[in-house]
């Protein structure tokens, strides 16, 4: 099991990133990882590594991608970045997998330019983890696809469910289409023609309609669909709005305890770690040729640890065989048209 | 002060809202109350206010817009509809706002239909009320308008910010637009033509440019932009996040104290309190020739309430005044075309 991984990504690295690493295959004895970056930069941080040292590999890259630059003029001014270079490690399969916590949008530009996709798959997609009230959902995409078709959105649900299903072993999970209300004919042109498609679908009867945003952290359906700004946007609003809650709690109720202050803070430390993005081993980027998981920005050790873990367990379910055998056993829905 | 109270819509209806029309009214002398709906249900809950009899006023309405039903065919097979009548009141001057808990799709569509827009609006967008770590901010639109244009969220933009100087109080609010990254080529084309109308117009210095969902809550800008679908899924994503919250810290906090409980009870319930929609009085939409609050569908008396206040100080700071002047003087951008 090869598994590139983006050393310069993030806004951490290469250290973390490359800790990371060491941590990672000290505990999977069948994980090689490639780290891919300015061998001069990743070197130092493996010089205490002596253990695992020969499950790590140097692919020297000598430039990077910024976390806020457009991917397509830095494809073009930047031909040796570390995100490309993953990409081609995958194409020539070296690798099985990529990570990276760097810029997301090249990271997904990168697969495009390769036109790296999965037989079938007409845009890839990323799902993000949901906590919610009934275990992990999937919501997907959450920004690689910011003007998808309706049978892109189709898709995202058939890898989607096959993630749930698979991944987070989560039995014949329910799928639902994020609206702006629950009837058959609301909102935009958009979700309308995809909630025919569903409904036309072999699909139909995971396929449980419209949700509302306020549905999702209840656990009505375990794989939640929408185009790539909408998700993008939830997700992120999510995180804004936990960090907000958490933090009031905090003053009110350290506030108000004489004598259980310290019990209250571990208790709420505990919900932090529980429900901490670092915890959840990135976002698999469904419907390219590979495994591709992409970190959030500010990875360290432990979230890049994490994200090598759920790369790994992705190939072992051979999950990417399971998306190609469903789209081509007709799991596609007769257009309504 | 007249305002008009559709007394059938929103899931308690009529007795919470016609109670909250009564508990209003004692608190505001210049209040009067035109409760619009089926007289012989509302009658009953008026038996006890004789003290405030003469300030609540009743127009039969004989029929009920149901709170899943589409606004177009309710309108044509329910002429004699509650919100309809209001609307109406208000398109007679009878009444300077309308307030309802019901339907928020004919809410919105009784002010297209009548085509009672203020002078200069495009089109009218609701305003909900976020609370974030600096204050109150206002987003909008969150549903009146799921097909904008670059020019109507605009003019979210102005109405958005007389709304956060006159109604919050935010002195010179900033103005952010929902995206899904901080640069300025980030996003779909609406996202990408609104921040140029913006750059180039009287409003270039208080717009901060793209936002992302997680800046909502940190209070960077106090006027955030956005379409009416995103709006929408993000204010009940909100609402979702933050009960799913609560009821995960409830559970993590009571399960750890030992003697503190009932201290930390009251800490939370007080949070659940301050940040509770009832609380915050319903949401203006902003922009049609009159004052009118949509409150949301599980209102209550205390929520109905609030929400006649709000109406009333809407009045009385003579907010579409001020809009209507804005935009008549020139707040109006050079379109980049």
């Amino acid at each position: 099991m090869r598994i590139a991984l983006d050393a310069m990504g993030g806004d951490y690295a290469p250290g973390p990133i490359v800790l990371g690493a060491v941590q990672a295959v000290q505990k999977d004895a069948e994980m090689r990882v490639v780290l891919v970056g300015d061998q001069t930069q990743i070197e130092p941080f493996l010089a205490s590594a002596h253990a695992v040292r020969d499950l790590l590999e140097i692919v020297h890259a000598t430039q990077v991608i910024g976390m806020e630059e457009s991917p397509a003029l830095a494809f073009r001014k930047k031909p040796d970045n570390s995100i490309m270079r993953c990409w081609q490690l995958l194409q020539q399969k070296n690798v099985e997998a990529l990570v990276s916590a760097g810029n997301t949008g090249a990271m997904v530009a990168g697969g495009f330019v390769l036109r790296l996709f999965l037989k079938g798959v007409k845009r890839p997609g990323i799902a993000a983890l949901m906590p919610t009230m009934t275990g992990l959902s999937v919501l997907l995409d959450v920004g690689a696809n910011v003007h998808p078709k309706p049978e892109h959105l189709y898709q995202y649900g058939v890898m989607g469910a096959i993630f749930a299903k698979h991944i987070l072993q989560r039995d014949k999970p329910k799928i639902g289409l994020l609206n702006i209300g629950s009837e058959e004919d609301k909102g935009n042109e958009l979700a309308k023609e995809t909630s025919e498609l569903f409904r036309n679908s072999p699909l139909k009867d995971q396929f449980i309609g419209n949700i509302e945003g306020r549905d999702i952290n209840k656990g009505v359906c375990e794989v939640i669909v929408t185009d790539g700004f909408v998700g993008n946007v939830v997700l992120k609003v999510c995180e804004g709005v936990f960090d907000f809650v958490m933090k009031v709690v905090a003053k009110e109720v350290m506030g108000t305890l004489k004598t259980e202050i310290p019990l209250a803070q571990q208790a709420l430390g505990n919900i932090v770690k529980r429900y901490d993005y670092h915890e959840l081993g990135g976002a698999p980027l469904l419907g390219v040729d590979g495994i591709c998981i992409i970190c959030h920005g500010s990875s360290k050790e432990r979230a890049i640890e994490n994200a090598l873990h759920v790369a790994a367990k992705h190939a072992r379910a051979k999950l990417n065989d399971l998306i190609v055998s469903e789209l081509a056993s007709g799991a596609e829905p007769k257009s309504p048209a």
